[in-house]
């Protein structure tokens, strides 16, 4: 896969897409990503890639060129990527927006800083609006390396450890049952008898519970979406009792 | 206010705390923000943080001494900061917990990588636990780093332009309005006239009906949980129509 980052901070992408698992991913060349400055494709003596908005009011606006010109300068003859936009208005992000994307060749994220676009890169240019989240943040470089993080985590190779791309929490969406390590008694907190047990039905059955349990206190909604096996109505009707939720 | 970052990547975190918005609140000290590195307490001759999990299963989790002692480090005689850890079973995050957060003197955000948590950091250390959105990260930086920035940005003094702070989405919870900016005609594409009539109440009425209407038509959740005035209602009930909503 090759994803392409738009952006006038290249410089603050630098230490998350060069370490860690993203770093790696790159090293074994399971994803290319590059950096282009959309401010090089300003066309103007200073540089600008933003103005004010007309109609008035405060703040600045994104002007269209800039980043048309940028865009453009990374497609390929006859190839269509997908090409995202950051930014609060877009559609709720999710994992599955994150498989969705994973299965691209090509992607182009651009990302703003806290002005506004101008509305004609939102309607001729882009093809997805993605929101991490309902809330405010300075810019939309954070954005750009989430979806980036999640994606790349997600192509063939990249963990090393194929079990934990398994247990994650959201590919069923219900919440991970609690973990526990090393030592057994840390300041008088013991570990659940049932972990030390070396009983592997037990231990299975264990946490399918309680996971079921945090889902149902925490994200009742999650649990609304999903199909629950016969084994899993049971569990879970044990949890309500316990809970007192029924 | 102060905020401390405990994370085993605190390089990760350097050019996004150092860069734009977030840095100058720190050179102007609106915030103070640290980063502690708990491998730094492992107490143990290889620095490991985490071990394998009670009970079996992949995947690897993060041991309670490190983080313990790393928290307990920067606690000030007679305060409780809020100690905020990132993780996928947490409570979603929103803008009015961003706001809530701004009110603290002091946050502890404890950012975990790819690992699960022992669960007696959650059960005996934390106050919160916050997870930025449903899909999976490679780690708890990108979480931490969203969280400090949607809460240095609504510190007093920090963002220069405060009519940006208060046009921002998330405000109340309607989308923002098209935004347009020179030039004129871009490639054939032309600003909406009512933008460059100088009137200034149509321009607002425009704006505030295009506001409702990309809120009705892309998140109509947010629309339910809204109170909406007379006018409101009003503008609302025209776009109804002119979507064949109604």
């Amino acid at each position: 896969m090759r994803i392409d980052i738009v952006t006038i901070f290249p410089e603050m992408f630098e230490p998350v897409i060069g370490g860690s698992i993203v770093g790696r991913a790159r090293n074994q060349n399971a994803v290319e990503i590059n950096l282009i400055d959309f401010r090089d494709h300003s066309n103007n003596k200073h540089n600008t890639v933003d103005d004010t908005p007309y109609g008035g009011g405060g703040g600045m606006v994104l002007k269209p060129e800039p980043i048309f010109l940028a865009v453009e300068s990374l497609l390929q003859e006859g190839k269509r990527p997908r090409i995202i936009l950051t930014c609060p208005q877009g559609e709720v992000y999710s994992q599955n927006k994150a498989l969705e994307l994973a299965q691209e060749d090509h992607l182009i994220v651009i990302s703003g800083h806290y002005e506004g676009y101008d509305e004609r890169i939102r309607e001729h240019l882009i093809t997805d609006e993605i929101s991490i989240g309902d809330y405010v943040l300075t810019g939309g470089e954070l954005p750009a390396m989430v979806i980036v993080d999640s994606i790349v985590r997600l192509l063939p190779g990249v963990l090393g450890n194929e079990t934990s791309a398994e247990l994650d929490s959201f590919r069923e969406p219900l919440l991970e049952y609690p973990h526990y390590t090393r030592p057994a008694d840390f300041r008088g907190w013991k570990v659940p008898d049932i972990l030390m047990s070396g009983h592997h039905a037990n231990i299975e059955s264990w946490r399918r519970k309680e996971s079921l349990r945090r889902t149902l206190l925490r994200r009742p909604d999650l649990l609304a979406q999903h199909e629950l096996s016969p084994q899993d109505q049971k569990l879970l009707a044990e949890v309500k009792r316990e809970e007192g939720a029924e």
